[in-house]
């Protein structure tokens, strides 16, 4: 029998929307380019650029409107105006003070969770633009600690749960990236409870784990209490 | 009789050169420009632009290059060209990669406290960039906690030294700006050690508190010890 005691949420694309405004603004910048290029080249060529620069970046939206400025000054070979580049900042701008909209089911899941377990918010990216966002989301009031890291990975999971005095192996994440939430989480001896989303960054994609006991997945959120539940009465 | 039990830095211009490098950019970005506007104009202009962006940018070397775009944009009312935006993107990606340089008394000094006493070291900015700093400042090993904030108030001094379940009332911070510091650590009850640096933002200018108890003042980090020994037979 396992006995659950904390429950860890990853928050973009997991409790609000996220990546949809990088897809969005991605399909913006193809049409501002599209008198130089095709959107497939422009496409293509963003994707590098953004991933070569994680490595001096980071994650978050100040990052990819570098990375969209670089993209533009790049593929159009230095012939792209200053409006134009204006107008990205401006993008930019737009995406780190737009409302925060919370997925279904994500306020009553979590207000009825955390009655019985001790829930931590663990995300990845900008510092300032996370806690902007989960004090905007009126979330915050249910988490007894959040976490905003660099790197999500075995190392980082195990510190934080270390810092918060719980067990890993009575601990679950929950969130919509394979290769940040879930296989690290597994890899720490805690549970991993997968709820994909519509939309999730190229650089996200993992192998999806083969009968792994303490690998889950789920539709939405709203299923989550019931999964909980259940484990308590299975041996793992 | 005060008992210190742990001593908390500040990391920019406090343990490693930071600000000579926005300076001396900020010196090149002002040549950039010099076919368009005289010097301080641009100055002052940009510093209007990164001190209204900090609302959704935060701190840090991203968001100062987005604030040296949007300077050179509007500020040559959209005559620069892209080959100069490149330049000013190439110039943050080199400030984000330059090597750490500790300033002098550092090592020996921290060496030396970590014997006695908890070390924390308390940054403020980009999370990412921050990190890459500890690491490459070889200093990580004298700090049982790195603490990375988004702001540096009264309520995370209070915050950080409870989650590492120390005393704020037998702890000190050391850095280099009064604002962000020194004062909220003396309003939470610490010790705050003030040592000047020839380069501080403009942002972060406060008054020197006056006859207070728990300020102190010092030349450079290397009078540290022995002014911390001091505590021990003074009554506060």
């Amino acid at each position: 029998m396992t006995h659950i005691t904390s429950i860890a949420f990853d928050a973009d694309d997991t409790l609000w929307e996220s990546e949809c405004y990088f897809h969005s603004t991605g399909e913006w910048f193809s049409r501002l380019l599209s008198n130089y290029t095709e959107h497939a080249q422009i496409d293509a060529y963003m994707q590098d650029v953004q991933k070569r620069n994680i490595a001096h970046y980071g994650f978050g939206v100040k990052s990819y409107t570098l990375s969209l400025i670089e993209t533009a000054i790049d593929i159009t070979e230095g012939k792209i105006d200053a409006v134009a580049i204006r107008q990205i900042l401006e993008m930019g701008q737009e995406m780190l003070t737009c409302p925060i909209e919370t997925m279904p089911h994500v306020y009553e899941t979590l207000e009825l969770l955390a009655k019985n377990y001790k829930l931590i918010l663990i995300t990845k990216g900008d510092l300032f633009h996370q806690e902007r966002k989960v004090a905007a989301s009126g979330l915050g009031e249910f988490f007894s600690g959040v976490e905003i890291v660099s790197h999500k990975d075995a190392a980082s999971y195990q510190r934080i749960f270390e810092v918060h005095k719980l067990d890993i192996r009575q601990s679950v994440m929950v969130g919509n990236s394979l290769k940040s939430d879930i296989l690290p989480m597994l890899d720490s001896g805690g549970y991993g409870v997968y709820i994909p989303h519509n939309y999730t960054w190229v650089y996200e994609h993992a192998e999806e784990p083969q009968s792994h006991a303490r690998f889950h997945k789920l539709e939405h959120i709203g299923q989550l209490p019931a999964l909980i539940k259940g484990f308590c009465n299975v041996t793992v």
